[in-house]
């Protein structure tokens, strides 16, 4: 096995041909890493989560539609925009919810301009790929630097999902602040929501902060307010998967509630969102489509046996909407934003 | 398979020689009867799970401790009164938080008494064990029938974990105002935490409540904030393991946060509690025990692998308790408790 902290979680490989990711389904088990260069391929990744993670997909994305934009045989603009837009669009319906699967895209589409030859064009779109990828990297360490702020040495910390390494390039989102507090050489106690029905949590989050020798304590979902309770927790640290204008934050499912019990106990919430996953073109968080998911994800999926009735009703959507007001501060590579976000949102 | 209504979870056989209960832990894929005579058997019945809910632990404690007591091979009073309290303090080992086993074993204890043939006193035993066992039906039925106040046909219900006739001998307490209000013809949407890591709310509640035909939803437990915020849900119904005398209430793991989110959501919060789950010699819900439980539930258990790293730290409480000033009102069989508890609960 690579040390975790060795390997990039999405990536292109040296001959620049295929996507290289580690298949998040198959962990904590199976360390497997995926090279993926038909578009399908690419697809179905992002769809099935073997890449996940709002910045993750972004950097997939970005990868994936320079993979199908280098396979484009032609040498007329026109050409090569009108197929390069039919990939964009292929991948852009892989996933609904995460925003930054359609800011890559949008920004690798900007980079398709005309008067310039197609090759050129392509390599411009390589350059850009790799941007996005070695940019969500400062992103999510610079993040983590403001987000040592709010945190003491000796503090517990809760998370949702996975937000760490997995679900990014190789630093994270919420356990950025985590991982820049290990380097500072504070002691924390990190407690992990295991995120059902995929378990994230279990299977993501206590597998990296684990393998980093991070103190981690896995819980149930339905936990985490015994252990708010009991004292153990100083600050709720999550990522997003889209931030609307006006601070509403869409994250995996559970999150919400999360958020309501952070109030309840008095435990402060933040939200680590690289400006990217900021949509000020959605208005409010009930505007974010919510995607929902087969119900065997529910039933079946990871079970040696069905764990429900047959043919019950199964209600699975895969992310919920914290409001604004539930939410203490969220953080971005420029800093730490506090309540009311509307404007400064938009100005961030 | 026999209809769902046509059995009792928990009983004694027809020779009055075996406890026999629904195996709740091969639930809903296989339906499986066990005969339990020994104690040893009994025991791991209850510390397994295999039998489960405070009322139906009560029964199960009271069929268990008659059979203890028939084996007692003795005339003399003194000899038999000693074993039966060594049979009562093994049973009484197995669970530590539910007070219906406690109450259920003192109730056996009490029919225990001098000046007559030890004969008489086992037929008192027998006795007493298949009052309590049907008391319990009645006990479920009129709480269901006090819930029913609180219901109106169309509603949408939440439950969590498993309080219904698979947690009592054969119509349950928080699903028994469910099950009233389809006696009388009303449409209720009932969804169902799943309830990690056991999963009684998908393995039993859903089992149950769809073998009647009710219109049930299985929903991860990290998805009753989104299933409120949609507006589905009207009241929130559960059991209780415990009620201390000032009305905070002891239950599944989960509980505590499912009423932080229907306080947050405006939804009321009730608990039906018969009233031997009230222990008005418990102050407050802190000083109720709370078993923790292997962690391997959370890691290993109906899973076809390892769900997290090796090694990882787990905490696996199987109970929380529910500030009383969170419950809406507390169901009796006598009727409708509302706050402040302290002394109605005394009186009840």
């Amino acid at each position: 096995m690579k040390n975790i902290t060795d390997f990039e979680t999405v990536g292109l490989n040296a001959d620049n041909s295929a996507l290289v990711i580690i298949d998040q389904t198959k962990l904590p088990n199976e360390i497997e890493f995926l090279s993926l260069s038909s578009q399908p391929e690419i697809w179905t990744a992002i769809n099935t989560l073997q890449v996940r993670g709002a910045p993750a997909i972004g950097v997939a994305a970005a990868i994936g539609v320079y993979l199908a934009a280098k396979s484009i045989d032609t040498a007329d603009y026109n050409t090569f925009r009108a197929r390069f837009a039919e990939a964009k669009r292929y991948l852009a319906s892989s996933r609904p919810t995460a925003v930054n699967l359609f800011w890559a895209l949008d920004r690798m589409e900007k980079t398709v301009t005309p008067n310039r030859p197609v090759s050129e064009i392509k390599q411009a779109l390589l350059n850009e790929a790799l941007a996005i990828k070695n940019e969500d990297i400062s992103v999510c360490k610079a993040i983590g630097e403001h987000g040592l702020n709010l945190i003491n040495d000796g503090d517990g910390i809760l998370t949702h999902c996975n937000a760490g390494q997995l679900a990014a390039v190789s630093y994270g989102t919420a356990l950025a602040p985590v991982y820049a507090a290990r380097e500072r050489g504070y002691k924390l106690k990190v407690f992990a929501d295991e995120t059902r029905p995929l378990l994230q949590g279990a299977r993501l989050t206590a597998f990296e902060l684990s393998a980093r020798g991070i103190d981690t304590t896995l819980i149930c979902d339905n936990m985490a307010s015994q252990v708010m309770k009991n004292g153990w927790i100083q600050a709720v640290f999550t990522g997003c998967d889209r931030v609307a204008a006006n601070g509403d934050v869409c994250n995996k499912i559970g999150t919400s509630g999360v958020a309501i019990l952070a109030k309840h106990y008095g435990v402060p919430f933040y939200v680590c969102a690289p400006t990217s996953t900021i949509d000020i073109s959605t208005a409010v968080g009930g505007d974010i489509p919510i995607e929902e998911r087969d119900p065997r994800e529910v039933t079946d999926m990871w079970y040696e046996k069905r764990m429900a009735p047959e043919g019950i009703n199964v209600y699975n959507p895969a992310f919920d909407v914290t409001p604004g007001d539930l939410v203490t501060a969220i953080i971005t590579e420029h800093g730490i934003i506090k309540p009311p976000y509307g404007e400064k949102l938009i100005n961030n």
